[in-house]
């Protein structure tokens, strides 16, 4: 097991107090950071989503908030990650303590909970994917957030790793494609890349994001952001997904029901991998 | 302020693991607990609440789970709450510890937090509710659940008290009227309570359970869980809330945009009330 260190308001402390509200309620949100040779990679997503967040939230003075903590937490997980440098960093930001009930005091002071795990994952680099029973909730006022309400992917992992299954193909209310439990979801079909529109629901992953606006178009592609029918499947050439810690993956094989897609070419992974993990400066 | 007290996995604590996974992704559920002079009110319906959530999140052993965690934390509960012997009781059993990442571990021990807070609220009685931006999401898997995660209604409180108002009245993504931020939602119309199904969202109240199982019909009432679209405003006679900590409250008007409604009558709240928070034994 790899070391991990705790740290909350700037202290390092394994405890948080049990009147937190992101505990009582999932008041906050988080991000997950790769931090490679010491240095943090695509911070500035990272910290356009946690603003994001915490202004959806109606936290005060929420791009203070962010750029602070962000700051404070990196500066601390970059200078703790062993001789490696190599590390994954959660940052929780939530609303802190609180009386009983919905409404937040008046008095609220953020928390700010940092989790660092020394390493990096190897993941399996082919990824064998099922449909599950659970949907996105269609919830177009969060949609693309990282709140700590995470409910939905829990029991969509939680299904799809019973079923044998390395991660779950989550859909929307109208089953329609929209991301795996961990990561987002893109589609090759000739030189274009397609990846679903997250307007309703999803998290607006930092990876997604890259590719949209520098890598994909850098790399040769067009990107579109688009509604996408399980349908598609039968046409793409190519599938992959993408998150901050573990990247680019393709997908190897998609289950739904008694239907199977398998998917040999790997060519928009090969291309994009080495441009996933930019490392960001310090300073945001 | 009134007396606290915090109880983390049989001890008092006021601290739980950073690693929780209550915190870390809303990994549990909770239930609110009416203590009066030292008994637990309506507690068969708050376990039955509990065992369906956790059951919902596939916890091992979802019943008896349940059943040994109310039990624990009623009887700690009942015997601290001071010399009046009211308090309010918040349990919450969530997922434990565990590694980053989506999926519990195989090792998971759940955790078990509770807080008591010595004394009733004496609530306003007349609430002045108004619609709000956010809406409930869609989300037929986990209707009715007390689920940690609560967004939805932090910001439609958030958006009501920002207006003035006591309390969000809450509808759905098709406007069809759900509840309040803080509790269920009836309406009078004649002889009939109408309550709106939560079939697709909210959370089945033990007060609403009580009232549409037990006290409408015994107060002369027939209870009808249906579809309730805004309309409805126009032709009832009377509207209240209720929740297990404050009761039954009358709703004296609601805002909706440039519309409002007000309501005067109070019959059915006049019968219902004193019936609304039956003690339990502690056996379960």
């Amino acid at each position: 097991m790899a070391a991990e260190w705790l740290w909350v308001d700037g202290q390092q402390a394994a405890m948080v107090p049990a009147d937190d509200r992101g505990l009582l309620l999932a008041d906050g949100v988080f991000e997950t950071i790769r931090i490679e040779r010491r240095r943090p990679s695509l911070s500035h997503y990272h910290l356009a989503r946690l603003v994001a967040g915490l202004g959806a939230l109606n936290f005060p003075h929420a791009q203070h908030l962010a750029q602070e903590s962000l700051e404070r937490v990196l500066g601390w997980g970059c200078a703790h990650t062993g001789h490696e440098g190599d590390a994954v960093l959660r940052l929780s930001v939530t609303r802190g303590s609180g009386p009983r009930g919905y409404a937040p005091p008046n008095s609220a002071t953020p928390r700010v909970i940092a989790r660092l795990n020394a390493g990096l994952p190897k993941p399996c680099p082919h990824l064998r994917l099922s449909t599950v029973a659970i949907n996105w909730p269609d919830q177009p006022y969060l949609a693309g957030l990282k709140l700590l309400a995470r409910t939905e992917q829990i029991l969509a992992i939680m299904d799809a790793q019973q079923k044998g299954f390395d991660d779950a193909l989550m859909r929307d209310a109208q089953g329609r494609l929209i991301s795996t439990a961990s990561g987002n979801l893109f589609f090759r079909l000739g030189d274009r890349l397609i990846t679903p529109a997250l307007t309703q629901c999803g998290i607006a992953g930092t990876r997604r994001e890259h590719i949209i606006t520098v890598v994909g178009r850098s790399c040769g592609y067009s990107v579109e952001e688009t509604v996408c029918e399980l349908g598609l499947l039968d046409i793409v050439n190519e599938v992959f997904t993408c998150n901050a810690i573990s990247g680019i993956r393709s997908v190897a094989s998609i289950a739904h029901g008694g239907q199977a897609w398998s998917f040999d070419d790997q060519s928009a992974v090969g291309r994009l991998a080495p441009h996933i993990h930019l490392a960001s400066s310090l300073a945001l």
